[in-house]
């Protein structure tokens, strides 16, 4: 029996549509993206992504501007939401999901097991925090990406809901 | 015990030097980053990855030419090189992996588990190829990105081995 998977769901719900896919990821460092890539047929919404583990390939890579990560610091909603809009923008795709957080290590801002996740799409961009408390490194990265993971769903079905209506 | 796992030695390698990494992933689809980044302190010598899916987004985003793909297909030596020379520019890393192969599928021109891997540095760009043979979609990627993982490694010790001669 292949077990019914959030990835698994998230290309059920993409598949035949049209619709594409993309990630930018801190924390979760590469998982939500090999995840997404483990569903036989991925390659028809799944577009790519970026992980921008270094400060400076947020800025570079992903556009996400100086001032918001000096400002708001590295784990935030606002540089989360910076991450989604600018791999959809550099992707074209009609989704993207983004992660920033501490699977490691907290710092003066945030106890470690901090993750800030952001969608962006039809819809425009939200966020959310999620905090799993002090943990060993890859339970947290595991814990985030299932939550990234089920944020992007909730989102998708809440877009083409709205869509199916309008038509 | 904590396991030898290659992506520890890797980071036994970098630790320290001030050298860093970065990867372009297509058919591995994010589990050499996400693997890179289970290690502990990997921040201090990993800047990130791109996973480039689509065929445009190995185009637009890792600078692989057009015509490196329409001549020599997406699945070979040229197209796994350029990705490597690709990412290493772009996040101005030490050294960078590239995988570029078919976890499921074949095409008319290799069978399926074929990947081609590159690894680029100072000492240039170096390609090989993997077959796995026919296999399971997740395993195909597990081996994959091992390999992948153990070229980069040699890579590195060769490099590192050359720069201590001439000190």
């Amino acid at each position: 029996m292949i077990r019914n998977t959030v990835e698994r769901r998230i290309g059920a719900l993409l598949k035949g549509t049209g619709q594409t896919l993309s990630a930018a990821e801190s924390c979760t460092g590469g998982r939500i993206s090999h995840l997404i890539t483990t569903v036989s047929g991925s390659s028809a919404y799944y577009l790519g992504s970026v992980t921008s583990y270094a400060v400076k390939i947020k800025e570079k890579v992903l556009s996400v501007p100086s001032e918001t990560i000096s400002s708001n610091g590295v784990v935030s909603s606002e540089v989360a939401c910076a991450m989604a809009e600018g791999v959809r923008a550099l992707f074209g795709s009609t989704y993207s999901v983004a992660t920033t957080g501490l699977a490691e290590g907290g710092d003066e801002h945030y106890p470690e097991g901090t993750v800030w996740i952001a969608v962006s799409g039809p819809l425009g961009t939200e966020s959310t925090i999620y905090q799993s408390g002090k943990g060993v490194r890859k339970d947290n990265i595991r814990q985030f990406t299932c939550v990234a993971l089920q944020f992007l769903e909730k989102y998708i079905q809440k877009s083409q809901s709205i869509d199916n209506q309008a038509k």
